[in-house]
């Protein structure tokens, strides 16, 4: 992986300055609606990101990933309840999911690492 | 709609049915393994049930949408949950999963009527 | 096909009514956001909903197609314009994308009929 | 099912002489490309067949794995062949291709009756 | 980015010919209809890139959306017309663009230095 | 490329490991089916490999295609027939497979030089 999570979040915040400073108001407001969809209501702000969490795995996109495994860490999910999900999203998704399960726990572990 | 759940669980035991008695090996665990990956775990079945609508929803698979709102409201899912799974579907998936939101909320129904 | 315009156009309402009837902020803003996408900006109307049928093509959303359709009707779009829509889409999505041609063609037809 | 392999087979000839009717010369070209991917090369066409249909499968488009059941049929597929092309593209594609492989497989099993 | 764009049309360039050299005749006539399709018709030229580049976003294809970013640029497209293309693949395609829309910005950004 | 086939073997390698070393049941399971689907059965192992290919290519799935490709060279595929998989996955995927398409042949050159 050539990436750290440093780097991840330091390009990731870069662009999306850069997007919003674009002054586009549809993005904008996507991007708000983005960060509100995941506050606590009648679910719990933590059930959220692991329904974020699956959602990216199944759709297979690995920024995506990284960003809600960040936040499942920040909620406290355990490693062994990561790993459910992403044994629900191998299933659902099927094997072409594995590649990008690999990245995800990679992520996770460093993750670990820099948290512990 | 043309479906009512009833319909929808007979055609689909039927042809389940059908398909496990073709007698081959990978289909047969791997129906097995879909439903073991739904059972308590580190994660309680309910939250996995969560997992599996919003993964269905973001694929745009209907029959799979309406086989997990069934689970879901065996596992005691409000209609205020269950549309809060909804609304982080269609922002992660985007507005061409609001069609399949449309049929959800009127399987939903169909389900609360039946169960009223 | 089994459905007409006027059907498509009335469970789209009235579902759209239902699901807005939940409440759920994120939808509703979602839904809004998806209305102000559309208008005039820097691209006129009608390229935005050129662009919005493409996207539909290519993702495989019968629904949204449909709906993107009478927006590119009432925008004033050629047939030759929207065949050569659809080109782009089957070259870009691939022969899958053929058989949701052949209903998006009929819909227009449709539309042009009722239009007449 | 709603539709019958001879309603299938009507509806997707008339469409496509639709379309083609349009005179765009892309779509022309697209078919007609789609035709000579399938005979025989270096791979013969009972091999070319058969990756249709699994590609048809993890896409999720129910009218490609219609035609391409159809293909297979003709080339001389057993039942125990095409299922085990259903598993495959289950394990690839992940629960979600279940719902496609019930309909698949009654739809093999009508060309069967009428082959029969 | 790890990849200038000069880096990303020399590898494009170099791969293009060896898949051509392998003289496949299908793989050559559809490249061939790729170039066709995006030529001036009942669409100008410039609309058509512009569908090409909302294919390739909801679709998540960096490379492919580089490719008609470049094309956007030819064609002499603002950088406001080109984040509201941004803006509705965001929307129909939902949260998992945004990271191809972060890259999408750099690359453009990329191109107005190396254009200006 | 940035990844040789010794990298990506090692990388793969490593994180299955760690993978099933989390000793999550489902994974496992699902691990195992994933490699007894590839077996002889009705069709033979090299048949299926193929289908292996085709799907990660329609599904757009880099390390998926690398790992098929390996498979594919091992049971004694020509560069003639592998093509062939590359056109129709071109074909039925459309236009954004060709950039999967350009890393798939890279790496099957690759492979062939390490085999020579």
């Amino acid at each position: 992986m050539s990436e750290t999570p440093e780097e991840f979040r330091t390009y990731r915040k870069e662009m999306n300055e850069r997007l919003l400073a674009t002054d586009n108001k549809v993005i904008k407001r996507f991007f708000n609606l983005d960060t509100n969809a995941y506050l606590d209501g009648a679910l719990p702000a933590k059930t959220k990101e692991m329904l974020g969490l699956v959602s990216s795995m199944v759709l297979r996109c690995d920024d995506c990933i990284k960003y809600h495994l960040e936040k499942c860490m920040e909620a406290g999910l355990s490693t062994a309840e990561v790993v459910e999900i992403f044994a629900i999203a191998n299933l659902v998704g099927g094997s072409i999911v594995i590649p990008h399960t690999r990245r995800a726990l990679e992520y996770w572990n460093l993750l670990e690492e820099t948290a512990g």
